[in-house]
């Protein structure tokens, strides 16, 4: 399958595993979100160099990215969809909504892959159809163009607000499967709260699934848990805030490529 | 018509029958679906050693089949619908959504049939108007591919989650004869609570009738009601959980090649 | 207009009238409307000896007649739509949803005829707003083909279920003028309460009015009420049930035709 | 096939045989062709009355049969093409030219078929490439309206102009084959110069043979020859000048009628 | 890339070689093509029952294939162009001429594989232009369908009419090798004068190569020839005349699987 091709721009050579620096946050319109990406310029030329094997961000700010020289620059993760469900209040009428022309969009700017969500929210039904139309179209999109197609199930806990994940191993894992059902080259995925649960994702998904980092913790937690998932068979990792809001964000993916690729620290 | 042609591959030449495992449970997000069926790879090696005339996958897992080499394999029937009716609690929005490009997928996975719900919920007319637009349309686009379309008209008690389906021969007959006015080449319908009548069935759909499986029962129930339903004229069977969740697969497949095509077992 | 070719095909050359027989009850998915239609084979071929002017069928039954040799036998009207309005309670969600391709079908099928529904049912304006969409898409769609297009204008009574239309002239008037300002090539509207205004109804229509049949009634009544609307103007009949389900078909045609074409009985 | 639904209304459904009346000669532009043909309006009228199977019409003349009443009357068979061979020279440029939107035409005018050539003229390889293509895009266009293809294979001698067709066995029966092989539904062929060899012919073709009649002959020869190809397995005649040029027309066709459908003559 | 799902139901499980008997010679439109083809309703109820992987035949003859129950059958390679060079004297306008929505076909007809040539003939750069671009399309629409594209190089002697072939293999490896760069996924290439350098034709291939057969030789020198091209790396043959018009047919598939697949003759 030609998404092949473009999958191997996203994966460190030697240990096949990818670190992706999330800097999409500023998509959802939320103001509680731009802590640390205020300065949108710095913050990608900081990660550029800090290394990751992958930067994730919308089509409007990639150019930050794209611009700069050399093939050995990190590799761009492009935010297909934007959604309502980030604040404090439930939304009354919650969408996910796909760009227009988002695979044109990442031929364009030569991106490795997209990336759009799938929200298992209670009593959120018609939003749950809006992500499995989403994700089905752009499957279909991404064949004709050998773009790879990321898919961010998330499981959240009913009538709340924000960010507010549930590590249910259930349902991450059935959600993750109906990822996969739908054609996913790679998911995205919340650790279970059970770590060692985390096997149980890695077979529902079948294609490489990397670990989502969630809200600020300690870098012994982070590191800890991560090496904790990918015990678990984890391809890598996609962490945002733990990165960027991170007092220094270039030391820390270092410590994250000597867990993730085992390069010397 | 050329759907016969597709169909060729789907029946057993001599008896004229299909057997036809459905492994999609996974496609429809529910925890409590995957049971039996969280390796996929293991499922489906198993499946095509144990050998039914036919497999049921979603368009994702349908490679783990077709990468095998011969001709002689279970043909591929593929799901073409995913819905949220199945969960414990019914939805307050109820859907039945195709992936986009159904009949391109089944043309490149080189499938020889694909599968498609008319769900009957007391309540959830706009369901209803959904799965009928979904089977007129596949109709066209099957029409233009020579593919095959198996509807699935499923009969379901009101008010109520899960998997309940009402073995009402009135309701049955009446929702196969709207499958069939809608073009359906083959129909998957459930069991009768009075086998007897499943003759009404039969008549109604005018297409060969694969019989559902429906929840887990004894492999004596399972069988003797699979002879019930061929006396009647059904043409074949589609069982999951019965093959899938049973201790040994292999030897179920084959009881019920004895059953259907009247192979020695 | 060339809808003219394909309506020769429907009117009796001599008379100039046409007497159609409905068979599509099955489409709707009521149970209780499948008596005397559950062997549609040997209905259409009981048909097709009686020998009326043309039978009306969907799409998926319409083989059973085109599948007869030479050109003098019935003519095909081809029902385009499928409605949830005649259970025996009224839907929540009112639908009447064309199938797709309607006219494609009906080119393939070699058709002389489509039959499309304009409901007026007190209360549901979303679904007369989907019925007028119906009639105007199919207008331009017929026009490409050259197929002549029915509109059955359904005057119904408030707030109940099934099949309880409404007799009332002036209602029928004002919505068969609808159907003609649409530019339907025939009418298939109720008789009215009065049938001495049945002339309103033909002259609102300015071109041709099919009488329906409604339910079951004696042998007398049916052929005197013909007879009155006849003397009004109407130019045929579409009876379904009265033929379908009466315990000769084959004599009630020949009564008709006696009636409608002044054949000898 | 759904071809098979208008092929009901070409061939008679007692004999199986169809009785087709070319008066398409007027598109060539040869002032010779128009004999007995130079009123359009009455020699319609004139064959409609003699009651062949089908008359064969361009589209601009094809409202003079089909505005005639009732579904009895002759079938409509269009002539797709025109060609610029037919003149006593040989033409500088050859062409077989098919008419814009031919099957548009022919679903438009209620035909129940379409013609197309393809010459075989040694010499002429440009015009062989036009005709294999008119025919094989004809064939995914009358595949999409149910629309039958009568091929007409012409084989002539070489060098010549004018109607001078070759009656070789061989070369009939290969360009039937590729005709066949192209997908005609209908085959209408030339009689071979040996008549017993014209059941290579309906071998070669696989679908039914109508038979050319050529150029004036008395209506003995006319006949015997007739007989003699549905001997051979012929299922039926296009004839154009020996009955549009005959004196007595309707007694043509009736004489005709008594071969090819044995009725009482 | 998912044309291998096809692919896998053209070859054999156990030997992964493929033995396809072409049989769609009809197609050229030459007298001399058709010895031992003439009723091909036989010709192909005998090859189905011979056994071999594949049979290759144009478009409307592969119903006669395809209408046979079973997916044990072999499997269809459809013919997808026409060409004119095969004739006693080099044509004056050369052609080869791929058929209108020939993947379509191919989707309809549930081939596993489409079949085009590409002609070098000296003096004919036209051809080889309209050759180059006809795979160049098929190419792509192959890849929208998942359809293999089997392409045959033929070299042709300068000046000649009919089936002369060069054996030339610097010359048969060139065009191979264009075929390649084209896109073929299986190449179907005539045996080299010396059958040493047939190597070097499958390294010029990368995809698998099949041997033509070529004109009627004595078993012996077939079977010896067979065995030399395998053992150089052969993955399989595409023989036509040496099957078709051998005395014994079945006895001859039976012996080419003896050498082919090694399975016992």
């Amino acid at each position: 399958m030609s998404a092949a091709y473009r999958l191997n721009r996203l994966f460190d050579p030697h240990s096949k595993r990818c670190i992706d620096v999330a800097v999409d946050h500023g998509f959802f319109g939320e103001p509680s979100f731009l802590a640390g990406i205020e300065d949108m310029p710095a913050v990608v030329q900081t990660l550029v160099r800090a290394g990751p094997d992958a930067i994730q961000l919308t089509a409007a700010q990639a150019p930050l990215l794209q611009s700069h020289p050399g093939r050995e620059k990190p590799a761009l993760v492009l935010r297909a969809d934007v959604a309502n469900v980030y604040g404090p209040e439930p939304p009354s009428a919650p969408f996910s909504l796909v760009v227009d022309d988002a695979i044109g969009h990442a031929v364009r700017l030569d991106a490795a892959c997209v990336c759009v969500n799938i929200f298992d929210i209670p009593g959120m039904d018609g939003l749950r159809r809006q992500c499995l139309a989403n994700v089905s179209a752009l499957r279909t999109a991404c064949d004709r163009a050998g773009m790879p197609l990321m898919v961010e199930p998330l499981v959240m806990k009913p009538g709340r607000g924000g960010y507010e994940v549930d590590g249910d191993a259930d349902r991450i894992v059935a959600l993750v499967r109906q990822a996969t059902e739908l054609g996913a080259d790679l998911v995205k995925a919340d650790p279970t709260d059970d770590l060692s649960a985390y096997r149980r994702v890695v077979l529902a998904a079948r294609v490489p699934v990397l670990v989502r980092g969630g809200g600020r913790v300690s870098d012994d937690e982070l590191l800890s848990r991560t090496r904790a998932v990918l015990e678990q068979g984890a391809a890598g990792i996609v962490y945002g805030r733990n990165v960027i809001q991170h007092p220094d964000p270039t030391g820390m993916v270092r410590a994250l490529r000597a867990v993730v690729h085992g390069e010397p620290a």
